[in-house]
C-alpha cells in the first residue's frame, strides 16, 4: 500500500474531489489511478501535478500517442515499474499497437546501450553538434 | 579525445570502411560521427551496433522522427551529453521543430518527476494495469 | 529471499553478532533489518557498512532527521524499493511528519524534472556558478 | 550554448519578462540563471516550472536550506553537472556551511552505496516496513 | 505477466523456435528464460538481441565468468530486479562463488558511492587522465 | 575546480597527509588524484573512503584487474565522466588491454540494453531464479 494509503473519492476533501473529477472527465473514465490517490495527501502537489500532466500531454505539435510513447521510454529507462504499467496502458488506450510498442522498446534498448558506449569510450562531441 | 582516439577513414581497415561507407550512404552525408570513429577500435561492436541502429531507426510502425524523439528522451533521462547533442541534431534533421522539441522536453521532465513520486510514495500498481 | 538468505542472530558468527548488537543498541530496537542480515554473508562489508552508516547518520552539522530525508531523496531518485521503505520508516521514527514527507517528495520530483530539462536543453553552467 | 540559445531580458517577450522579474524579485538578485533563459523558448514551461519551483522551495514544514540540500542530493545522484553547480551555489547562499556540505555528500555517497547493496543482494522488504 | 504475455515453444513461429533452439543448445539447458519469451513478440528484436548476447558473452579476452560479473554489476547499478536475478543465477552457473559475489557487491557499492562524491564535489579530471 | 578547491599535500593537515602517504605508497605512485584532494575537506570521509577503497580493491577471490573492470562498468552506467577517466586509467595500469576494454564495453552496452527491455516488457522473474 502507498506510504500513507490511498485517498478514495468518498474520503476526499472538496479540493481533492475537484481534481479527481477533472481527471475522470478529461480522461473519459470513471476511475482515478492509484498514483493520484497516493499523492492526494498533498493537495497542492496533486493539483499542480495534474495541471502539469494535463497541459503537457494535451495535443500540440506532438500528438498524445507520441507523448505516451515518450513517457513509456522515460519510465522504462528509469525502471519505474508503476509508471511502465500505467503508461503502457495509457499508450494502448491512445492507439499504440503491438508493432509500435515493439519498435518503441527496440529504440529504448538501443539508446540505453549507445548512451553507455558514448560515455564509456569518452567520445567528445563533434564540432558539428556543438550548439 | 576518446579512450583510444578516433579512427579516421584514411587509417581504417577494410571492414571498418565498409561500415563507414554504409553509414554515409544511409544517412546521405559525407561525415561519420565521432561515436562510430571511437568504437571502431572494436570492428565487431561497430558493425553490430550500426546494423542494430540502422534496423531500429528505419521507418516502420513509428516514423524516423518519432524514433529520434524517443532517442533524445532516453538520452536526456540518462544525462548523456554526447547522445543529447548528436540525437538532437539528428531529430532536427529529421524534421523536429522547436515546438516539438519543447513538448518533448516537457514530457521528459514531467515523466522524470512522476516516476519518482510514484516510487517515493510507494504506489502499488492498479489492478487495472496488471498485465 | 535475499541471494544467499538472511543470517539470523542465532546462526550468526561472533563477529557478526557484535555488529548486530551495536545496531540494536545504537538504534534502541530489538530487531535488525533484513538489509544487514543479507549482507552479513560478507562480515567485512557488514562491519564497514555499519560503521560508515553509524558515522554518517550521527548528529553533526545536520541533524539525523535531515539526514534521513536526504537518504529517502536519494533512494526515491534511484527507485530502490527496499531503501525507500526502510528509510521512510526511519525518517518517521526520527520525527518526519506527513507534511515534511510531502514537501520532501515535492522537492525530489521537481529536482528530477529540472535535472533533465537542464541536460536536455544543454544548458551551460553560468560563470557565476563556476567554482 | 543551450540548444536554441539563451533568451536575454532585452529580447524576451512580455510574458517571459514577467517570469524573469518574479525570479529576480523572489530571489533578491539582479540576474536570471541560464536555466531559465534556456527554457524560455517554451514560455508555458518556463512559467509552469518557475511557479512549481517557487511553491516547492518556499518555507514550509521544511526550511529552504534543507530543501536546497535535498535538491543537491538528487542532482548529485543523477550526475547533473549544471544542477549540482547551481544548487550548490543556492545552498551556500541559503546558509549551507562547508561542514553541512561535507555531511550532505557523505549521506549521498552512503545512500547510493547501500541502494545497490540492497538491490544486488535482492533483499526483501521487512514486514515491519510494509506500508 | 509480461506486457503481451510469454510465447511458449509450442505457440512459437518457426523463426522464433530457431532462436529458442539455439539458446537451449548454446546454454546446454532445456529451458528458455522468460526474458526471451517476452521479447519474442518482436522476432527481429529477439534474433538481434540473442545474436548480440551470444557474441558479447562468448569467451574472448575476458572469460564468461568475468562477463557475467560485469552484467550483474550493471544490473545492480540500474536496480533491474529481473536482470539481477537472472544474471546472478548465470554467474553462479559460470562458477561465481559466494566470496566472488561478496567482492563484486563490495566494488559495486563503493563505485556507486565514489561516483556521486566525484560529481557532487565537482572534481575536475586530472591532466594525467585526459585521453 | 572542485567545490571547495583541491587540498595539496603542502597545505594538508597531518591526518590528511597520513592518508595521502598511504595512497601513494599503496599505489606505488608519487601523485594523489584530484578526487582525494577534493574530498580532503572532510578528513573523516577521506579516511573512511580510502580505507574502504583499499579494502575493496585488494586482491581476493577476484583479482584487482577484474575489480577495476567492474568499477569502470558501474561508472559508465552512471555516466560519471571523472570516474570513467580515472578508473579506465587504473584498469590500464592493472593490465587491461584494448581487447579487454572492448569486451567490457560490449557487455556494459548489452546489459544496459537488456535491463530496459526486461523492465519495459514487464518480464516477471522466472521461478528458477527465485532465491
Amino acid at each position: 500500500m502507498a506510504t500513507y494509503g490511498l485517498i478514495e473519492y468518498q474520503q476526499a476533501s472538496g479540493e481533492v474531489r475537484v481534481v479527481y473529477d477533472d481527471i475522470m472527465q478529461t480522461r473519459k473514465t470513471d476511475r482515478v489511478n492509484n498514483f493520484w490517490k497516493a499523492i492526494a495527501h498533498d493537495p497542492a502537489l496533486l493539483q499542480r501535478s495534474w495541471e502539469g500532466v494535463k497541459a503537457v500531454m494535451a495535443p500540440g505539435a506532438l500528438n498524445p500517442l507520441v507523448k505516451e510513447l515518450i513517457y513509456v521510454a522515460v519510465s522504462a529507462t528509469n525502471q519505474c515499474a508503476y509508471c511502465i504499467a500505467s503508461h503502457t496502458a495509457s499508450a494502448r488506450k491512445a492507439g499504440m499497437t503491438p508493432e509500435m510498442f515493439a519498435e518503441l522498446m527496440a529504440v529504448v534498448g538501443m539508446a540505453n546501450q549507445t548512451n553507455r558506449l558514448a560515455s564509456g569510450y569518452q567520445v567528445e562531441i563533434d564540432d558539428a553538434f556543438q550548439v
